[in-house]
């Protein structure tokens, strides 16, 4: 059995996301299954090195695998030529610079969305890297959720006839913090701090709307601060400054209409936090983030328009769900083999760093249409 | 017991919509009830003469009640004084002229919607009305429907704290016609027969938000002809000409955003073929046509965003129905019963022909928003 | 309003089906409706006279309707002009001899299946119909069953992809007479009287397989007599001497497989009395005689081979019913008006004695394949 | 306690079926529970060696009981007269080679299905086992499966009365591996590497009816290949060449009929992937793998054929399930004991090589039939 080490800097695991889906759920995961077997005789193991500033959770994380490395000195593992990938998950403003310095020293880059902190230096990054030849992807983790791979399936396999329409719907109530804590940190809802939902949920609707429903190519987008105030972490009141919701709709390559909304002050009435309803000529879905019900044409009720009594029909009822013929493993850690065999196979990788440029276009031009109060189109990157 | 007995030239009731909400469930169920009882010594009665151009049809209705009158000689009619309203259901093609003639003939009026085929149009009959004096009102049934009175109630006891968002859902699927009978007529698809979506539901979604969320100050508005071609009740194939799905957002003057999707070309994953999703600091509430269905502050479960696994919590669970406290009239015949108040007792009525012509409006600046591709704002009428 | 009388005489109403179907549930019932509507000024007025032996039957039958002739002399009603219609419901061995003599009549003919005892008849007398240029049609209602007409309605709209195969499962348990009374008539049971089940059902399956599956082109077919002794009407124990099961196997031009089982002996596993299981690429439906329910490719299941265990997936659940959009009239109803449009309009119809004369061939080509114990070719008629 | 240790040489348990069901949920079950218990006093304990190519696999297989031997050299353990059982579940291009070399060297006999190619090869094995004196069986598992064991109690103590035939329904929906991974092996569907569903299904059905119902003396059997193209384990498509659905019929010696198909492209209308409806004078049952319901004559409902209604009766209702009165073990498991049994002890065994010799003949009158498109008699082995 021929095992391929890949050396993997990991900046940015303290943080909630890095530790949870990157490192634990991903890397250690990998580790304990045995690396990522590409043949019956070969496979590619994870050796990652924790990179950040507060020794003690480095320890603390390291400790959770076995013999894991970790370090503060990031420049050193740079010009360490055992690493040959280099992971980021700062904060948004933090991210570019250290990219940058990892692609001059030559390394494989795989990193958080969104890249940067606006659109040109994100294509900028995608181009530095293309120029050194170094291979790069992004985090896109919601195309391997399970609803979405179902989604896919669907669209694949012919179910919808051509499709017409898509709304999606993204929320939930995010509670002020005044009389009960808040579930999200208060930088959300503060513009200085890289907070709003636009720039937030935008980079997603790019690449989940790219990928299912053809490239955007234009959009319009309302923003609005529902909640003035909240209160943050230690209980104090301030002022919200940025969007905490968002009323979008893109056209797409193929004349699709997707209607999305995002808001964090909306109270949930759908079985999953985020859901799409698309349109078919021959049957429509609902899919969430795991499960998936469809309606064909040939089980389509005959709606007729009544208000004067309680509808004969259970519209509800006429939708079955989709089963579960695989089992979806974790979303960030299926981008993560496919990143490992592209650096080690070559094989085919899409989602990479002039992708996510992309996103943070639409976010920009989300702002620019909100701003101007008019649709605008998606140059090409 | 005093009766005030009120003669009204019914004008358009061989149609569907004239002849069962206005004359079968309005007026003839008013006259079985023994008219409008205003106080315990006196009553409105309605006497209405049906006027048409089929005799046969004419005929047939009017046997449906007792002594009911019938002409074919709108003329005549407008000149009898024994008729002081003039009530119109034709078709909006025909509608703009007659109501003229009835107000040059002083004939209070009362008229199906649109009330003219442009806001031009439909404002030069509101001031003709008001200038001859005479009382006038639209139909604006959807304010009285269970649903949207509950609503009210929800709005006028402060349930809501501020409201913040509004979102729409109408709709359902209309059958293409070719291997199952379409439910609407085929002219709703055909521009130059007066068609499309946008004209049709933006009258009315406009006195809705009016109503209920103040008054809409901007929309932008973009329209699709999701399915071009439909088979016509002779099972002919046509041509769709014109919109079959509108994806708009209004901005009221409480700075309320109400973002309202329309579609001919959807399945219903909803319990009723319209509803409302409002959202407030301390409530929110799903509205149907008929049931509505709330979530306070108090009782808003803590979504917590975790792909990874099936949501822990069933979010429509927590969600309760609003009792049905009252019995509720049809919403034709209650707004029919408020008109005759107001011409015999000068009751408040808000619904005029000046309210109409909002909606003809609105629909209006729908049309223009979706060509010019940005928002537009309402001006006062 | 303009009214085409037909007059039709109708002999052998005094049967079960002659009674039910054609007379009280056809006939009548179209006479109570005002006739068959064509336009909005002209209609169908059928004006049967009932043809017998039995005076007191005929009158009793004649009491049911307004104004219904009868008599007891064919060869007068066959000469007489009124009547341009000769439906026949008799018993098999009566029919063909009558049907001929009405063609010479010049009247146009309706009657029930099978037409003849033979194919060389059934031919012969289609050919007498053609020659004479009367028109003609018999019965396969079966083809306007709700369920049919869903199925129908899958078909048409695509929903199979490409359709691979069919399994038919007809029957039910026909209690021996012994005991219990027998449900069926004991002739059902006696060669001699023209009994058994493939020449009752084979002209069925023949019609449903070539309007729905395409036109069969070979069978191979397995009679067997399962109950060799039952109790007639009287009570008396007589030998079955004739098949009271088929399993039979078509071939269509489309190359579809359509499996047809036919049993009077067997227990009912079924949700309805007849079923037919359709598989095609792209999804699969269970089509009974009202209703349907069906399986797309998006919901299918995965099943996995492991009988150590009870089944994870509940089958049976993946399966949704079809709605029920369209009122459907009786079967034999719907045939009739289309026959009588044929008649006066001239409308296209395909149910001739010459599609009849195709149930009878394919009836005796299965008792040939059992004989031979052989596939055996379909040659055209 | 005297333990009879049997040596047994274990070959192709690197296989799917040879690894679960032989050697983890058979031998090394019975090792676990201490062997056969064959009286207060005595017990036999299989002493397996693992024969096979690949090391690793035999290490790892090993590894997973206690002191379990493996090896590579196949010709050393047959000379090894330690053992003195030869077991084979090679894939079966490899295993009449491999059980003629073991019965030359005086081994017993047992072995999966089908035991060769072809039907002479399989007799000659048979034949060569008895004149060489072996003790020998082949697996003939679905007996044992608790649905089978369940029918057999009822045909063994009268239920049914006369049994009149019989419809089995075998098979689902094999995904083509385009867009979700295929659930069976590739090779099932291209004839050259022994694929086809009748050679796989055939050996079956002629143990389970012969056991149950008779021996079987003739079939009529066509076969179809629904699905031309599919998609292989490295996702390839590639052209199915072979049947992957039987329509087959069986008639046995005591005249029942036996209607059975078998298909990879059906999705399930069942309670499980294979079912028996067997119909008898006295009451009716359907058996599936595990799970058996009954309709006695005495809880038969009367049903009467009206297609204008909604079936009064739900015939469903009316079937009762069978009790699980006993715990059912593994059913390759229960005939790997009695197979020690029969060498150790010489208790009867039925399930001889000749008897598995008959399975093959059957797969391969079903093959001519379908070629010749005519009944088939089946020879006396």
């Amino acid at each position: 059995m021929k095992t391929h080490r890949i050396g993997i800097i990991m900046n940015g695991v303290t943080g909630r996301m890095g530790r949870n889906q990157h490192y634990i759920r991903s890397i250690l995961a990998i580790r304990k299954q045995g690396g990522v077997r590409i043949s019956d005789s070969e496979t590619i193991m994870p050796e990652p090195i924790l990179v950040g500033r507060n020794e003690n959770k480095l320890k603390e994380l390291a400790a959770m695998g076995d013999g894991i490395a970790w370090s503060t000195d990031l420049d050193a593992c740079l010009k360490d030529e055992k690493y040959t990938i280099y992971f980021d998950a700062q904060t948004t403003l933090r991210r570019a610079a250290a990219v940058k310095q990892a692609i001059a020293a030559g390394k494989h880059i795989y990193c958080e969305k969104p890249t940067a902190e606006n659109s040109a230096e994100a294509i900028a990054l995608a181009q530095a890297a293309e120029k050194k030849g170094v291979k790069n992807g992004a985090v896109q983790d919601k195309l391997w959720l399970p609803g979405l791979r179902k989604l896919r399936y669907l669209i694949d396999s012919g179910f919808f006839g051509e499709i017409l329409s898509v709304r999606g719907e993204f929320g939930y109530w995010v509670f002020e913090g005044e009389h009960e804590p808040l579930q999200r940190p208060s930088w959300n809802y503060r513009k200085a701090d890289g907070g709003g939902i636009i720039v937030d949920m935008l980079c997603h609707w790019r690449y989940v709307v790219d990928n299912l429903f053809g490239d955007i190519t234009s959009l319009s987008c309302l923003g609005a601060t529902h909640i003035g105030t909240r209160w943050d972490e230690s209980g104090k009141p301030y002022t919200c400054d940025t969007d905490d919701a968002a009323y979008a709709t893109f056209e797409t390559e193929k004349g699709i209409i997707c209607q999305f909304n995002s808001s964090w002050a909306t109270r949930v009435n759908r079985d999953e936090l985020f859901e799409m309803h698309v349109d078919g000529t021959n049957g429509s879905a609902v899919a969430g983030l795991r499960n998936v019900k469809i309606q064909h044409r040939g089980n389509t009720p005959r709606a007729v328009w009544n208000p004067d009594i309680e509808s004969p029909v259970k519209y509800r009822d006429w939708w079955i769900p989709m089963p579960e013929n695989e089992t979806y493993d974790n979303a960030f850690k299926v981008q993560w083999e496919l990143f490992l065999r592209h650096v080690v196979l070559g094989d085919p990788y899409r989602w990479t760093l002039r992708e996510a440029a992309k996103g943070v276009q639409l976010a920009e031009l989300g702002l620019e249409s909100w701003k101007k109060r008019c649709w605008l189109d998606v140059p090409a990157l």
